[in-house]
């Protein structure tokens, strides 16, 4: 399996350039206080379709040859990989089908229509998502642009990481702690791998909901573990089967190391976010921010909190904000 | 009096590099396509302290003296400008003093106080608290910070126009409009100066709350209008007495125009905000979407909306996200 190298995230920027949104890197000073130590965000809910999906899938497509990228692309996705490669797709002209669970959140499946996209349903239970994106592949030609296990999307996601290493350094500041919800990994990995070809010593973590925690057990025991449920999580963008081929050696090569939270935390980090960073998180793109506040916290040190997607139920979002607007004062 | 110039605003700029956030200027394909035109929304609720307010006190304060800096500075405010002082105060090493209503929310008194500001209460039956400002200025020296009606302070609200006209150009659109919230005035006429000055055909509208509509009826008459209230809005932030004695010539000099919107429709563009920009916008800082939107509605031409501040209430904001999530679709 061909590695990631940094020098496929540099090019991935080039490619990317103008394509896609630098995305800010927000601080609350007042959050900070409340903390007891510096937490950085990085805001890629402020990215195209609401997630950082599309840096991947942007890459990805732009490196299909003509007669690909005119017969089209697949994707499986519960939801924001479905938005970034169906957005992609239409910024580049090439046509698009998504195959969604049919209890993905309303508003993805919704999206994923409106940015032109073809999109097939699935029962999560009962059938194989990789079975019907490979029969569709096999169909009609469709190029499968994986959610994780690619390169391609592996160097794009890391794209945010070059922009958090240069965020950084325009602040002077170094991060002790980077930590990425994680699914199949490739975000985390590619952050991770950017991030400490330009601060070695910060320490790159997962960030998972409870029962969904298989990439935390893997990293410790070195091997791909599982997870016993398939669903239970309002965490929707977080219920994957488990870390790739090339993602585990990856993390493993940077040393990352996992975190778990609950539910009710990643609401509360999504209250926090909504209250002092003033961005809408969903609950997975705040589970990073959720195991600084209540796993991490490291006194006095310097986070990076990767938010990674804000496409919110509004019902579930509105309930958060209802009920933990306090939560970083507790 | 002194006017404000377009080099005032760009020696702001300098004075502030490094000292305030470059506040991203958002879009969302989706939101555009549902509305009809193109909206893009300068998101000055992840600036420092959750409104555009720091710009023009840290301009001020970067202004004083060093005897002035020493004895410090005083402002009346129960809102963002409070905050904003006492931020760039702290920042800058200098004492603030903050007259507040007693009554004004606890939060805010916390917040302010939490930026190292001495806040000092008063009873809005009994004291006045420019009494109370005159006497802690005679005794103690302070110079005040104006709200609005002082050029270092619509000189530093500018710079956001500064940005917004490089954003412009830098993704090759020229802005038809650009509305911007409107109390006294500041942010409007800074933002419509420094706009302006690279499209000159931009119209510049103020966005007001119905009932507090008096930049509106100003800027027809050309003279000072009131409003009849005094409260009665869910946009505090925009429940001025009135535009000032810079401010309106000011705006009348760039042609500006006004609109207003009811609560309802502020509502709605905070759940429009939240679910498609992924941005926390307060009632008061999303009149400017919510007049784009209801309001001036200009089929296929582009929009810049202001979205001055995120200091909203938490239970504000969980009703407007539950409520009016469709808002853009009807």
């Amino acid at each position: 399996m061909a590695p990631v190298t940094f020098a496929d995230i540099q090019k991935a920027a080039e490619r990317l350039s103008g394509k896609i949104v630098h995305t800010p890197l927000l601080e609350a000073p007042l959050l900070n206080a409340a903390l007891g130590f510096r937490l950085l965000v990085k805001a890629e809910c402020l990215q195209r379709t609401g997630s950082f999906k599309v840096r991947g899938a942007m890459n990805a497509l732009l490196q299909l040859s003509p007669d690909a990228k005119a017969k089209g692309v697949v994707a499986f996705s519960s939801g924001n990989h479905a938005q970034g490669v169906a957005y992609a797709a239409r910024e580049l002209g090439v046509t698009a089908v998504i195959v969604m669970p049919k209890d993905a959140p309303a508003l993805k499946i919704a999206n994923t229509r409106a940015y032109g996209a073809e999109v097939v349903l699935y029962d999560r239970e009962k059938e194989s998502r990789e079975a019907i994106g490979e029969d569709l592949s096999s169909r009609r030609g469709l190029s499968l642009i994986k959610p994780f296990d690619d390169v391609r999307v592996i160097a794009g996601q890391g794209t945010a990481g070059l922009e958090i290493a240069a965020q950084c350094k325009s602040m002077g500041v170094a991060p002790d702690h980077v930590i990425v919800p994680c699914s199949g990994g490739g975000l985390c990995s590619g952050i991770g791998l950017a991030v400490t070809e330009t601060f070695p010593s910060a320490q790159i973590h997962t960030g998972e909901p409870n029962g969904f925690d298989d990439a935390m057990r893997s990293l410790q025991s070195g091997k791909k573990e599982a997870n016993d449920k398939k669903a239970g999580s309002i965490c929707d963008a977080l219920m994957s089967d488990g870390l790739g081929d090339i993602t585990l050696p990856l993390l493993r090569s940077i040393h990352a190391t996992g975190f778990a939270v609950s539910d009710e935390e990643a609401m509360k980090a999504m209250a926090v976010a909504a209250r002092y960073l003033k961005i809408v998180l969903e609950p997975g793109g705040a589970v990073g921010l959720a195991a600084a506040m209540f796993r991490l916290k490291p006194k006095g040190q310097t986070v990076v909190a990767v938010g990674s997607g804000g496409n919110a139920d509004p019902a579930m979002l509105a309930k958060a904000i209802a009920q933990y607007s306090d939560a970083a004062l507790n």
